[in-house]
């Protein structure tokens, strides 16, 4: 292994997260909150400490990363960035007990958005910015940024954006990897401002819409309230970030097509096409389950649209607590928490294009029960699927579902909730969604140190899409050659 | 199509239906049950007035089964042996409702033993007979029944075999087909015998000790009791049924192997090691968790045994009621109702042999991500399996957990139970286990007649392996060429 060029990379990465963490001081200086200030300054202090003599003085010889550097790079900087990450919550005293901490801090970087938090008063601005804004970095990717401001890293790094981008393949937007990553960093920063723009216009005072906009830009779901976006009671704040959420779930790469005016890329892309009939079709679905309960279909459509369009696009804001609808309802949440949204976006689950091909693949197989010997190629975005991503993507699909009911049983073990709560916590973990059934619709905070510490591996495993993370755990990695 | 043959096949298993009633019919005239035996005798002279002239004018000119004719004979022989077999418990008055008599016939053909039936007092026997008699026609098959009985049938029959056998991959015992369906039921039989004079030695009667002995053979898990097997509070009959269960959960080709002296099958196959270990690490970890809840390590081992083999076997009798466990237990009897036992068996759930390769197939996805261009060839019992059926474990496993989500959305509409109750409903009849979690630990009486459909026919999907019912939703099936 190349492990000069490992330790430089992660030098840098801590280099990019003290830097993150200036806003936040900033804000706390701002608003006069010392106490805030200072559990912002002793983490940044440690982490230049730490990553400044890494990044200059161990230069790699060479600058190319293979396979096995990648996922090393991608596993260890994720988690050393929520470890430092969580730093500020203890400090501050918000979050005193470390694994809470590491807990807040991994479900921010992997935009989940599930908290331990339960008391919103009060809490000081800088270290609300802070936790909002894990959510921003860990959206696009923080290998991504490193890419997008180092530009001297010029040797092969498709290993470093493939263990980190959601989606079975990445999708390069321009010939030169630095390039993209710049690209896409503009797009998430442009459409980051305009909704922070139109929320204050909606309302919201600077600091609200600046925590709202980042939060939802990362598809994350913290809040400044503990009822979330229920708590501006606003259907136009609702609507901008319903509409938000839906964006930040379309593949970036279909952004900048636009931008160059390839609007042809748009018009054909099938996985759009899945991605907005599901939010269509559940949206509808759900507005007539719920019309009973609110009384009109307004109300209805309201509620649901905005609950479907957080779900799907994991985000996890919520207007109203989807446990109090009617089954049929729950049941179809439930179902949507493992699609996430597309590919190259900043949202989690197991991404549309996954989901179509599994559909796709098993129409094929119930077609082979009477036409066996018909050869039939799955086709998806106008071309022939090859047989080796398929068969990847359905092992993918058993691996999510395993590492999903292994967490629900090892979470079990604490005794402390249902199969149903259980079951719905690692999911929404292993998805990035943030809020589940029961005893989790608002908060985490009545799980044990160690369901905790299970949860946040899903989460990052469900963010790094399982294998870089799954890696980690199996033996021949740690056999010496 | 060659509608002859199936139309011919579909006569000669009307008939076979109707023999089968008549030890049900013998039983209610030695009861002195005259409403019984007249619920028996309908049904009967109904299916042989249908059956013969089918089976007798119906003459096929070419008897050689495609895969088309295969399925097609599969799924309708089920559906009409299931109508048929609903009959008796209409015309009796023991379930009025035909709906609810469907699902019991279902439930019972498909061995999954969830049942309608809420008081157990006073039942007629010949009736209670035929329910307990149904999982042991449809535990090995009858299809597999009707290639025993028909030599006739010499043409080319795999795609029968194949369509109603439990596992990814059909092993013939012998050469000829009619000769292993033969040796199946042989030592089917034997087993059934040597289990109902087991429980007679341990103290039941006649007619309880036969009851329980088909039912166990079929791993179907109707009782003639509330309490299942809980009421006869006999740890000797538990363990007589307990060993039973594991038993009829292991490939049935296992036993000829010994019967023809050839032990060295049974020390190398790894499917049955896969299996005993999860039997055996799920009680281990059971009698853990429940220990402090019978006060003592042997009690707990005594249940959770019984409940493990319950579950893994797909029988679902039960001695207590697993609901009253800690979560950790019920999130471990959760994951074991996906697996299921050996492929050849009388079992249902996805198969232990899914199971296994899915598992080798994630620990080399894992692999190649620090491996990525290292060929790594999946092996099982001993050779390497190839791709085309590793890729089609995969979506079958896609498919089967659609259907359990599909399904579980389906009875939420009805809105009667929460989302857990409906989840393990629809698994526990995708598995055909029976029992599941909440208000279906004993019965599914409280579920409407629109969810009894839509669990009837995921209990046949399940039994039937997916496919043969699935194909029969695909539009290109219905597509004139």
């Amino acid at each position: 292994m190349n492990k000069r060029l490992v330790i430089h990379v992660i030098g840098a990465i801590l280099m990019i997260e003290a830097a993150a963490m200036l806003p936040a001081l900033v804000i706390g200086l701002i608003y006069r909150e010392p106490g805030a200030a200072q559990a912002m300054l002793y983490p940044m202090l440690m982490l230049i400490a730490l990553g400044l003599p890494l990044w200059l003085l161990v230069k790699p010889k060479d600058q190319n990363l293979r396979a096995k550097e990648g996922f090393t790079v991608v596993a260890l900087s994720w988690l050393l960035l929520s470890i430092f990450g969580a730093l500020p919550f203890v400090f501050s005293g918000m979050i005193p007990n470390f694994v809470d901490a590491l807990f807040e801090a991994v479900s921010g970087f992997t935009t989940t958005g599930a908290t331990v938090v339960t008391n919103f008063e009060n809490r000081p601005h800088g270290i609300m910015f802070w936790r909002a804004f894990t959510h921003w970095i860990g959206g696009m990717g923080v290998l991504v940024l490193t890419l997008a401001l180092l530009p001297q890293m010029t040797g092969r790094t498709s290993h470093l954006v493939r263990a980190e981008s959601p989606g079975p393949s990445m999708s390069k937007i321009v010939p030169k990897m630095g390039d993209s990553a710049k690209i896409l960093y503009l797009i998430y920063g442009a459409l980051t401002v305009i909704e922070f723009i139109a929320l204050m216009i909606a309302g919201m005072d600077v600091y609200d819409a600046a925590i709202h906009a980042i939060s939802t830009a990362g598809t994350g779901g913290f809040s400044t309230y503990g009822d979330s976006i229920g708590a501006f009671n606003s259907p136009a704040i609702e609507i901008i970030i319903m509409v938000f959420m839906v964006l930040y779930g379309v593949n970036f790469a279909l952004y900048y097509s636009i931008l160059i005016g390839n609007w042809k890329a748009v018009k054909k892309s099938e996985e759009l096409r899945w991605y907005l009939g599901i939010f269509a079709f559940s949206t509808i679905a759900i507005t007539a389950f719920v019309t009973p309960l609110y009384g009109n279909v307004f109300s209805a459509l309201r509620f649901s649209s905005f609950e479907v369009a957080s779900v799907v696009s994991t985000t996890g804001f919520g207007v109203v607590d989807f446990n109090t609808w009617p089954q049929s309802a729950k049941a179809l949440i439930l179902i949507l928490m493992f699609f996430g949204s597309c590919a190259g976006s900043t949202a989690g689950g197991m991404k549309i294009v996954r989901v179509a091909l599994l559909c796709k693949l098993g129409q094929r197989e119930i077609r082979r029960t009477f036409q066996p010997r018909k050869v039939q190629v799955v086709r998806f975005e106008g071309k022939g699927v090859e047989e080796a991503q398929l068969s990847q993507i359905s092992v993918f699909f058993f691996v999510y579902l395993a590492l999903i009911l292994a967490g629900m049983f090892l979470i079990s073990l604490e005794n402390r909730f249902d199969v149903q709560t259980n079951f719905s916590a690692a999911l929404t973990c292993v998805s990035n969604v943030g809020p589940g059934f029961g005893a989790i619709a608002s908060d985490f905070a009545g799980y044990g140190p160690f369901a905790k510490c299970v949860l946040s591996v899903l989460m990052l495993a469900g963010r790094l899409e399982m294998f870089p993370i799954l890696v980690l755990f199996h033996p021949a990695l740690w056999r010496k050659n």
